[in-house]
């Protein structure tokens, strides 16, 4: 039930509530609405990642669990779009196609081979789309000034494959330097050797992992599988995050796992280990361990 | 093990962090030292709550799970000092003594019925201690010209008792109002009649609740106690918190609670409820949801 | 504390309970006594399958989280031992070794790469031992004239391995089929495509799987996984087990699992599906769903 302290968090509020969230240096916003789908705003520059939110796998028979907080239709503020795999609850072309068409100047940077369905289905021309390249930091111009870096790297889903060239992994995760936040999104992946190594060197300040992991009888059905609440423990804490975020457990039934046992996880082993569980369309202001800190 | 990215945090390094935090209008730190033990700053002032970091149990025979993280010596900044009930875990002597001794400009505020143990064991002179009369905000002048309010209400542990007068309770919680952020440290409390009502009311952005319940075996032990989990979650739903932070679950081995089972029933039930689970130590900024918003 | 209905439960004790269990038919008693250490009795016969109560992990630098219930020189009744495979928490040389010793009429059955070991380090005489070749049953003579069926079956653990010859399996599981009830002891396994299939066909009663688990950094130790919790519920489910039993995931702290979990998953998942978690040292009668019934 809404009321005045909690008013209905409706998809054009929520677009009002991104479009007006401005941080000072060393903190970012993140909202969280399901599966893997986020949008993340430092200053100025709003970056969408993955998002699903129309109904392209519903009238495929794939049914959510609750329906999507946002509609493509109520995106009108979008700067960058980072895809992290071609997989329809990552790569939705029926969202896709309304943002690109909604906002002329938002750039989206895909794995390569997914270029060919963003220039059809998703309707793009080609100047849109920027090629996720892994290994290198990119310089981009964000809004209204605003600097930012992005630099995909592979993922493991379950297998690291590449496409074209070995810098063109079909699957891939993001790391963002934006208002002096250093930002891990997984994408979906499990660990693979040097992944714990390539974090710890880049410093991450909020990682985001999957949790949903993977077992004999779901790849058995097709369900391509990513680390489970044990290894996105480990892996948090040995890379040294400063805080972690559970992803990936929330949007299928068949394909679920329970944030709280992540938290306990975390807890028991590591109870040091920063960490945030988002609720569904939180808004979620992550301040880095030097925000906020004077003489 | 300490790394570059992850300094280890002594007493003195949570010290420094908690002295050099300042944050703007409509945010706060919350630091958590385990059981109920806070720390919370706005902008400049800064409000200890049932600080207990002596061995003053340990030496009557109670272990606690982990050593304290801050230490009586190390505090050597403190405004305004809460303590909400008698039991030693909240009102630790050796732990008030060496803060009224090193920060002879703190304030105690502490239900009527600690005034005598204040005096005595702690060694406070009278005009430092403020009498915690429930049921009306109180103005009180915090560091470098802050201003900030703090409201004690009524908590039940088990029962609602009081001691002298009606405003007296032996058992409180707090309510603060600081930075622009209402605050509510639930102290050791059930949920009794009118408690979410009050909670509603008042518009409680960040509510601090203990969750390790009680039980006829904890009650026939001496133990006193808690609203549990599924209260608490359902407190910080009807009363519309903002966000809800767990206390009181993590320090005595015969006392505890799974915090992961606390995040896994609010995700079950009210999956839009924000809640955040503090590591050990962790400084955790709480931005409300009308913080960081231009047109 | 022990007391006139919980008297302590020494290896003493517990012997003699084994000894004078004997059961009616479509019955059996399990023991349980950490990791996949049980003891099976149906009406004479005693088995007991992967004996582990030596400290020979322990010199060794693994230590267990709890100390064994059974003593080596406590086990004067054997009549069968099943071994799974070489690994030391499976194949204990100082437990065998006596068991070999103390009871001369046991025979002892186990890979055929154990051979080797079970001559030597267990100085067991070749006849004593009957080699585990997967996929045939076996017809034994138990106590008192009892037969008993055996029948290995591969288990794959991570991987299926076959040393010498095809039905010689290096890591194996047992069927057994003992007055009147059909037991799986799945060893050491994940679960592969076929396995499902093979435990349906054979309508297993009572079914025990381990439920620790794998993941990256497990493996990155050296730790060979098995199925998870997850998998080992749809294990049950899908071949048909009329009650599932967890095993593996008590006695090492970094292997470990809450047994807890698998209950939960069971519980949401396939509520009619029959489990029983051991408590340490329980003797547990399975009466399977035909016993005791009459027209």
């Amino acid at each position: 039930m809404a009321t005045r302290n909690n008013p209905e968090r409706t998809p054009e509020r929520l677009m009002e509530e991104i479009r007006g969230t401005r941080l000072p240096i060393g903190c970012i916003a993140v909202w969280f609405f399901g599966q893997e789908s986020m949008v993340i705003k430092g200053k100025e520059t709003v970056i969408h990642i993955d998002p699903f939110y129309s109904n392209y796998l519903e009238v495929r028979g794939v049914k959510r669990v609750y329906p999507p907080l946002l509609k493509p239709e109520s995106i009108t503020v979008a700067d960058l779009c980072l895809v992290t795999h071609e997989h329809e609850d990552h790569l939705d072309p029926w969202t896709l196609k309304v943002i690109a068409k909604q906002c002329p100047k938002a750039r989206f940077m895909a794995p390569l081979s997914c270029r060919p369905e963003l220039e059809t289905s998703c309707e793009m021309k080609p100047e849109q789309i920027i090629d996720a390249l892994t290994g290198e930091w990119l310089e981009l111009d964000g809004n209204n000034g605003e600097q930012i870096r992005v630099k995909p790297i592979p993922a493991a889903h379950e297998s690291i494959e590449t496409t074209g060239n070995e810098r063109a992994h079909r699957y891939v995760g993001y790391l963002l330097d934006i208002n002096g936040v250093k930002v891990y999104h997984a994408g979906d992946t499990i660990v693979y050797p040097g992944l714990p190594e390539l974090l710890a060197e880049e410093g991450i300040d909020l990682g985001m992992l999957p949790i949903n992991g993977r077992d004999y009888f779901r790849t058995s059905r097709g369900i391509v599988g990513n680390m489970n609440i044990r290894e996105a423990a480990e892996l948090a804490k040995i890379s040294h995050m400063d805080m972690v975020v559970p992803l990936h457990y929330d949007l299928f039934a068949g394909n679920s796992e329970k944030p709280g046992n992540f938290v306990q996880e975390l807890y028991e082993r590591y109870p040091e280990q920063k960490c945030h569980v988002m609720a569904r369309g939180e808004r979620f202001v992550y301040a880095s361990p030097w925000s906020f800190l004077t003489e």
